[in-house]
């Protein structure tokens, strides 16, 4: 009897992999892992170099990215779909083998993983290695603690709308803004009318070869996918 | 010319070390660690028997914990004079050194070196590998994904006033409570009236070999320092 075993892969360095998931990484012979029809995956160019020369991998392709908008119903069936056929084949596969599922960050942090998870915990031993998440990754980039004291962290997800997020903001002491993609300008809005636009930065593809920081009041009108953006806690410090 | 090197540790599993990490500490000659006097100290005991034989041990020793309050301006005067102290002994040390400095979870998460960091980062090189956070070994610990979708994930200490504690409880799809210690009864006070104390989680020592967790509402009356507890957040999940 195999099981599945989903690895944190951490920010993107793959430097940054804790011991014990590089050690899986070199070690399995199944290795599955989310990407965008077409491209190689995050998750996938983190531990290039590192699978075995007779490794099998299982891509698993999103039907949908952002062409469905998640309020559509459509991509509510699409994506059950997506997981429920990929849970069932990892499902198989795990009855003879060890399937390690790789995920970029940490796997119960927004990942995608988690949807496979509550699918495949009923019918296999499922097992899930933490990994630094990718807003450590980007908080190290700006060179700045993010929290200090008694300071109240709140993580949000730039999809929110623009009130709520507003109020979120004005709320906190440190911030953190996930999912930023074609929401950045109404990210802007909302941290300039909170008043905090001038202390926020923008981290691109932090800890990866190509990671960029900038104050987000510089930041381009365009970031990658894998942006977020953070506004330092300013709390006790003797 | 020598510099300073912060490196996370994770959660408690030496395992869960990032590569880079268990690499920076099996090499290093000079290393430093915070501790409360008389303990071994959390971040020195990750390490054990990764050391080299050769490495001379750096203990900084709280001058206080929890005998003056963080509110008592004595607190303040004594932890400033104790990080200038270590500032310029680790400055001195760097001058020909690199100093590697050991900090249990991710370093610029509320961790004890951001004091020395802010002290140091004028005279010397001083360089931060983050960490898995405590958080994410605690979440993971508890078997169910933290955040999903658009969620809002508060991270708040348990150090916080008690409307305010409630406040922020209520207002949050998912929350994590750092540094519990002598304020676990009012901790489930303000989750009870906030109406979260049946799907909240307590997590000791989470990924360390004696770690356990429970149900809040089941946790005993004592929780050691290392403690986190966790409301899962219940958003989108196609
Ligand atoms: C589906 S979530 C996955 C989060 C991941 N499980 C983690 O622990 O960070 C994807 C979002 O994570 C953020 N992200 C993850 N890693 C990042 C990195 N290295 N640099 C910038 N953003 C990152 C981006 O905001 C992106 O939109
Ligand atoms: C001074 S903070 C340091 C946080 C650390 N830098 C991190 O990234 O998690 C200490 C608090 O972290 C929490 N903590 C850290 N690691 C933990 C673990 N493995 N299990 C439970 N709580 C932990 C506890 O709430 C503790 O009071």
């Amino acid at each position: 009897m195999g099981k599945v075993i989903c690895v944190g892969l951490g920010p993107g360095d793959p430097d940054l992999m804790s011991v014990k998931s590089d050690r899986l990484v070199r070690a399995s012979t199944h290795i599955a892992y989310f990407r965008k029809a077409g491209y190689e995956g995050q998750a996938r160019r983190i531990v290039e170099g590192m699978l075995r020369p007779d490794a099998i991998e299982y891509p698993m392709e999103y039907p949908v990215t952002t062409e469905i908008h998640f309020s559509d119903p459509e991509y509510n069936r699409v994506m059950a779909e997506f997981y429920e056929v990929w849970a069932e084949k990892l499902a198989k596969l795990a009855e003879t083998e060890t399937v390690l599922v790789l995920c970029e960050g940490d796997p119960f942090f927004y990942g995608s993983f988690m949807h496979l998870y509550t699918r495949l915990r009923e019918r296999r031993a499922v097992e899930v290695v933490p990994g630094i998440t990718g807003m450590s990754g980007c908080w190290t980039a700006t060179g700045e603690p993010i929290t200090w004291g008694d300071d109240v962290l709140t993580v949000v997800t730039a999809t929110m709308g623009e009130e709520e997020l507003t109020r979120r903001i004005r709320d906190t002491d440190a911030l953190v803004v996930m999912k930023i993609g074609r929401n950045l300008e109404k990210l802007k809005r909302c941290l300039t009318a909170a008043g905090r636009l001038d202390t926020a930065w923008l981290v691109e593809r932090g800890t990866m070869t190509d990671q960029k920081v900038h104050r987000l009041c510089e930041a381009p009108a365009k970031v990658p996918y894998f942006s977020i953006a953070v506004v330092h806690g300013q709390g006790r410090r003797p």
